[in-house]
Formats: C-alpha cells, sequence, structure tokens
C-alpha cells in the first residue's frame, strides 16, 4: 500500500516540479533576481504535497489530473511564500529551510518579502488565468479563504501568540487543534478539496473530504512534532529541537512521545473511516495515512 | 471641473471607506489582533484613488458604481499592503505613514508582515467572491497582473536595486519611467481598467483607457517626486525630503523643480487628447489631471 502510494506521489510531484519550473521560466516578464528568489525556494525540494493532494482528489472524481495541476501549483506557491515569510528574522528567524539557506540568508530581506508576495501574488494570477468555469471560480474561493486572514493566517498569528504565552483557548490541547487546523490544516485541506471541486463534486462529497482533510492535518501536525524531538537535522533539513529550546506547545510537549504516537494512529483509523463513506477508489488517500505514520521527513 | 471632481472623488473616497470598514466588520472569522493591523492601515486616511477610479471608469461606461465597488476595495487592500511590506525596516524602513506610526511601529514588525500578506490575501478572496461573469474573471485577471511579479513587485525590485544604483537601463529617465510604470503606474492603470471590464468595455475603450492610465501614472509620480522635495511633513504625513537625503533617482533629482513642473503639465495635457478619444463623459478623468497638477497630498 505504501509502495503504491509513494509511487503515485512521485508522479504528482515530478508533475508540479515540472509545471513549477517551466512555468517560471516562461514567466520572462519578471525581472531577473526576483524569479531567482522565487525559483530558489519553490525548487528547494518540497514534498509537493498538497499539490499531490489536490491532483489526487480530481483523480479519484474521475477528471484527469492536468486539470487541477495550475490550481496544484498555485497551492505549493502559496505554501512556499507562507515559508519564506515565515523564516524572516521578525518571525521565526530560521536560518535553514530543506537543508538549504533560507530566503533571506540567500537573497538578503527586502528580497524574501518580496519573493513571498510574489509568489502569493503569482498564484492567484494562475489559478484566476485558469477559471474557465463555475467550478474553477469556487475552487479559487476555496483557495483564497483557506490561505487567508481566517485560514493560515490566522494560524501564523495565532502561533506568534503562543510562543508568547497566549492562547486561542484556556485548553492547551484544544488550542493545539486551533492553531494546526488554521496554520496547517486548513491549506491541506482545501488542496483536497480543490482537486474534487474542479472534478465536479457535489456537496456530501466535499463534506466529507473536508472532514477527513482536518484529520489528515491533525496527523500531520502530530508526526511533524514528533519529528521534531526525535528527528535528526539531516534528514528533515531544518533545526531541529527548536520546539523544545523555545519551549512551545506541542504533541509531544503536551502528552510526551509514546501518547503523541498513539494519538497519531488513532486519528489515522478515524481518518480512513471518513474515507469509507467516499464512493470512490480512496486507496491514495489510505495509503497517505500510513505513510504519515511512519514519516522521517 | 476640479470642484466637480474633488465632490465625486469625495463620494467615491466615502463609498470604500464604507465598503472596507463594513467588510472588515463583517470579517469577524479574522484573529482580532490581526484584524486591527489591518484596519489600522486600510483607515489610515488613504485617498482611495485607485478605488475612485475604478469606480469612475464603471460610471463613465453606464454601468452603477457598486458592480466596482467590491474590485475597487480590493485594490485599496492591494495598495494598502505594499505600503505596509514597503515601510518595514527591511525595505524603506519608514515609521511614519500618512503622519501615523507605520503599521510595524504601532503592532510590531512580525504582525505587520502578516497584515500586508492578509491583505494581499483578502483582496484576492474578496474579489473572486465577486466573481460572477466572465468579465468579472477578466478583471480579476488584470488586477493579479498588475499587483504582481511583474507589475507592481517588478517595480518594488526595481525600486530597490536604484537605491543600489543598479538601473534597468542605461538612460536614467527611461530607468524613471519604468521604475515607476511598474511600481505605481500598473495598478493606477488597472485600477481605471477593471472598472470599465466589469462594465463591458471593449477592446478599443481598454486599449485608450491603459494608454491615459500609464500617462496619469507617469504624471502621478512626477508630482509626488515635486511634493517631496517642496512639501512640507504636515501636508504629507510621511518623512520629507527622504529622496534627496539617499540621493534617490527622482524627476526632481533628474531635471530639477522646475523642469519636473513643465513636464508633469506637457504630461497631463497629453493625457487629455488620449481621454478625447473615447467616445464618453470624461470629465472626471480630466478633472483628475488638473486635480494632479495642483495636489499638494
Amino acid at each position: 500500500m505504501i509502495r503504491m502510494f509513494e509511487a503515485r506521489l512521485k508522479v504528482y510531484s515530478s508533475a508540479t516540479t515540472d509545471f513549477l519550473r517551466d512555468y517560471m521560466e516562461s514567466r520572462n516578464d519578471i525581472p531577473q533576481q526576483l524569479r531567482s528568489s522565487m525559483l530558489y525556494s519553490l525548487m528547494a525540494g518540497g514534498k509537493r504535497l498538497r499539490p499531490a493532494l489536490c491532483m489526487a482528489s480530481c483523480e479519484m472524481l474521475g477528471k484527469e489530473r492536468v486539470n487541477a495541476l495550475p490550481f496544484a501549483a498555485a497551492l505549493e506557491m502559496i505554501h512556499t511564500y507562507s515559508l519564506i515569510h515565515d523564516d524572516l528574522p521578525a518571525m521565526d528567524n530560521d536560518d535553514f529551510r530543506r537543508g538549504k539557506p533560507s530566503n533571506h540568508k540567500a537573497f538578503g530581506e527586502a528580497m524574501a518579502i518580496l519573493a513571498g508576495d510574489a509568489l502569493l501574488n503569482t498564484a492567484f494570477e494562475l489559478a484566476s488565468f485558469n477559471c474557465k468555469t463555475v467550478d474553477d471560480i469556487k475552487a479559487m474561493q476555496y483557495l483564497a479563504k483557506a490561505a487567508g486572514a481566517s485560514g493560515m493566517i490566522a494560524g501564523q498569528v495565532m502561533d506568534i501568540d503562543a510562543e508568547n504565552e497566549v492562547y486561542p483557548s484556556p485548553d492547551p490541547s484544544e488550542s493545539l487543534v486551533m492553531i494546526h487546523e488554521k496554520k496547517t490544516g486548513e491549506l491541506l485541506t482545501v488542496g483536497i478539496m480543490c482537486g474534487a471541486i474542479i472534478a465536479g463534486a457535489d456537496e456530501q462529497t466535499l463534506t466529507a473530504l473536508k472532514r477527513f482533510g482536518l484529520k489528515f492535518g491533525l496527523l500531520f501536525q502530530i508526526t511533524d512534532d514528533i519529528l521534531d524531538a526525535v528527528g535528526d537535522f539531516k534528514s528533515l533539513g531544518k533545526t531541529i529541537g527548536k520546539d523544545n529550546a523555545t519551549s512551545k506547545l506541542t504533541y509531544v510537549s503536551l502528552y510526551g512521545v509514546d501518547e503523541a504516537r498513539e494519538r497519531a494512529s488513532a486519528i489515522a483509523e478515524d481518518a480512513k473511516r471518513t474515507l469509507g463513506e467516499l464512493p470512490y477508489d480512496t486507496s491514495f488517500f489510505s495509503g497517505l495515512m500510513d505513510f504519515t505514520l511512519s514519516r522521517t521527513w
């Protein structure tokens, strides 16, 4: 199951990388240094998880993945811009990302701010120029909402607050879910939903996919926290133990590694049950659950 | 002429301010501090020039301004985000904007970065949720392109390069036109074009409006440079003489105040001739030329 999943992930990942490279190369109307800075982070070796989710759900509903590709690439641009801005000295102040100097270390702060802005804007440029149907407009609306001030950016704000020990809820475990649902869960979820919307999904399917997506987002974050606690720099390519150093609220700091692992397994099972409600071949997504549980990246 | 223009500008400006306030108040799904930071800059007393251009061109083509209002507000959000990010220490490092502490001075750098990101994203959220027709999609495409990596952001990159004495052309006057066309001209122009697109303008009209818009953008920049050289802090609300202090390439540093004024008059006349090609009531836009020539803000 995991090997089949990995093979498909690789196909989606390559398709995304090729599309992003071709698209950026075609954009010779962008100043050279800005384009280099954008490309540097786009080509820093991301797993292309969000684009993969988008293409997989599009295929699951019977439409060719190429229909979802521009939206998939837009998702990756939004994810990438958020990493660039997150790494800035005024934010997380991270010098490394995916084993390479972070964007502002390579291009300077001003260019990193602008490259982030440019990637966010280009995502909408790409999406809007690929709006042909009512479903495409709907996908763009979902994308804009999930990435925005009440979605991913809200999560970043909550994350900063949490570092100052200001939490969205008095209950730490509730705070953790809220922060991560916003910060990573919504964009992952909207990837799955956008692919389905482009393929003409009905509301019932979208509701189920949303529930699945949020569970996957949670699983992804728990495994991320575990990796941060037990992983090593080499396989993660970023500064490790940072969460602990800043006494950050994480699943590991809250529950310890063992209980965090148990919770991850339970959520993965729960998410698979949600997939069972869908009258489609959901093997990619159940493979994703197993893969995430065993991830080392 | 100028008084009629000012009265209409006021109507458009109030409509924009009301819309932005109501919209942001309705967005109680945005974390409170982020919303405050976004509103702080949105309500800092901007002239709402871009929204006014958008509504005026929509009305010029015979459609009610309310149809252009969401796009007009989106334009203002994009303009506002660009000011917030421009003022950051890593960029222009400006402590004041419109007579008030700049966003990062009031809310801290991290929140200013996120508020800028959020305004850019919210602009596309607003625009996409108001896409009902093919013309609306087209307006959004124009907006995304003008604000993006080959539009306004390209201008910001060129502007930073120019501060390091790296210019897009060996000819200083050509460099100046190129930088400002990108940095301010395209977004002003696209405001005019979007209003017309929403009102169903044909290609010939759009071409003429684009030519007019770029001339107006140039005029706006020249008068901006003159104001920076001769204005005072009170009427401008920002640090004055900054261009000179950093020996920046401006119309005044290149030609001196008197010749810059002559050039401004000539461009205003030229822009009015372009308006003469249009079979519509262009009085708002010709009033805008006179108003810009005599501006003190």
